[in-house]
């Protein structure tokens, strides 16, 4: 069934009655060739399912026409609709997006960010898990085609698409205190990254706003993952002065969370009050609808994308640019009033 | 900041004192090299930040260790814990893995295939939006490298793992005709595939057993996503003779029947109840929590890495295998009793 005889740029030439250097510029869309050689060209091309080597092409026109884009964890929803978001337009241009899954590891940063660059990719989208690795500086630093950063900071001069981590946490904060909550329990991701010091920056602003001191032992930073949240609400719960609301400073903490309530048998809003950060079906389904600090995920692909093509376009060569998104607080039945 | 002049093989020739052939042999891990000439060659490419040329370089070597992954919808989680599963795998064994979203689009799927052929991936692991799209199998008929394909059934002789849907959903529905319901809609993904068509099958299996006819009314196959869910579960609640038990056919449909029961004011179990596939945060956290048909989907990419690797490392050149995965009702307090 599979056939073994591959056609080669010698069968292409002898069907087609067109010489090498025409074939070769047909095939890498050079624009001196006539319209009736391309077509002749073409033909013989399909006639004979004939498979340019790619990798041979790209060693000519140096352009793969692929984007690389590195998440730190693919289950992650949010990653998901960035990475289709921005796909759409990418496409539009002629790029494919192919994507590469880091597990929160710098190491395997390192990694995928030397195989894109030994792959030739024309240019990386990056979700990093330490913006401050030593080694990923260095790699980035020699590295010359664009890069588009998510949610990160780097001392190097690369775009990159923000959230105002800081001010959706204070707003949030700011609501639990003017609740009358004063002891307000915090999970989020490690401070090795933007999302996680805005998002204690912003908790922190907020008591200090009010002129209240907060208990350090309320925030708990380490990773974006549920488990971490379940043993952090289970932690906090357990202490002799708990928290009397929480907040899940991310999207899979707050299943975490809502297990160790379950098993606690801690009941929302009456017993605590809840806030998670960007809005899923756990959040906007669950009983109560769960309050969060939202925001457009999928204009971040799109802006992601749109600086990237910017530069590969060569419209923009100027220094980086960073595109900042606002959140909102979605309220809903999960936090109650406290007196006391 | 960027350094402009980028090392050549000749100043790793240079620096290391060292032939380029013998250069050449160290990065094509050759065996016939001395151990003394490989660390003088591999000090001097760490000591010049030497990169080599990849693309040239898997034009000698025909091996690019890097496996392409395609799934229908990357914002299905369970195509994360698959890709999760199957790279650990694939890494202990020296492979990337990069996974590329085709949007249940056919002709993406056609054109992500080639892409990967081009790129001379070393193998593919693949999940197909059409399994008898006329064009795919065009394409897929000649390819020379592994693939394994997840959930999907082909003509072409490659490996496959698969899961029994048609005995998970019989299940499902013997249950609730159990509990007295004889009008079950069921919600679930397009007949296109392997899974659509063993749910409906299984459904269609468990009323025949119980010599019941059933109401093709009820029974709605088109996609896997939420809209989809909604749209349906307001139709079917809205049949003059409504379905006293629902099947939500796929966990992504489970949140747009949740949205719809939430609009329409129906509660479960009392009004309504409810079965879902896979288990996620939001069938065990709902209140109730919902009655799955649930799988390991972490052994599925897994069992798809052994599969792979098998081929890879030539330990398997016979005809193609599959495995088939066993689903599990998870019995929970979505479903009550119906005599009527």
């Amino acid at each position: 069934m599979v056939d073994k005889k591959k056609p080669t740029i010698h069968d292409v030439a002898r069907v087609s009655g067109k010489s090498l250097g025409t074939i070769s510029r047909v095939l890498n869309e050079h624009p001196s060739v006539s319209i009736k050689a391309r077509a002749a060209v073409e033909e013989a091309i399909k006639k004979l399912g004939y498979t340019p080597n790619a990798i041979a092409a790209s060693l000519r026109t140096r352009s793969t026409k692929l984007i690389g884009m590195m998440v730190t964890d693919l289950s992650n929803p949010l990653f998901a609709i960035m990475a289709n978001t921005a796909e759409n337009l990418l496409q539009e241009s002629g790029y494919s997006l192919i994507i590469a899954n880091t597990h929160d590891n710098s190491d395997a940063e390192v990694m995928l960010i030397e195989l894109f660059i030994k792959r030739k990719l024309d240019g990386l989208i990056l979700s990093l898990h330490d913006e401050k690795n030593p080694k990923l500086e260095k790699i980035l630093k020699s590295i010359s085609v664009p890069v588009v950063l998510l949610d990160r900071e780097m001392s190097l001069p690369f775009d990159a698409v923000m959230t105002d981590h800081e001010h959706g946490m204070r707003q949030a904060v700011e609501y639990l205190l003017g609740l009358g909550h004063t002891r307000i329990g915090l999970v989020t991701v490690s401070e090795l990254a933007s999302p996680g010091r805005g998002r204690i920056q912003g908790y922190a602003k907020a008591y200090e706003n009010a002129g209240i001191e907060f208990d350090k032992n309320l925030v708990r930073c380490g990773s974006l993952d549920a488990d971490f949240g379940y043993q952090e609400a289970i932690s906090l719960l357990g202490l002799s002065g708990p928290p009397t609301a929480l907040i899940a400073g991310g999207n899979q903490i707050l299943p975490g969370i809502l297990r160790a309530l379950t098993r606690l048998e801690i009941s929302i809003p009456d017993d605590i009050s809840l806030i998670s950060c960007d809005d899923t079906p756990l959040s906007e389904l669950s009983k109560p609808a769960i309050t969060v600090i939202d925001r457009d995920i999928s204009s971040i692909g799109t802006a992601a994308a749109k600086l990237l093509l910017r530069r590969l376009e060569g419209s923009d060569d100027g220094g980086a640019r960073q595109v900042v998104l606002d959140t909102d607080l979605v309220l809903r039945a999960s936090c109650g009033r406290r007196d006391d």
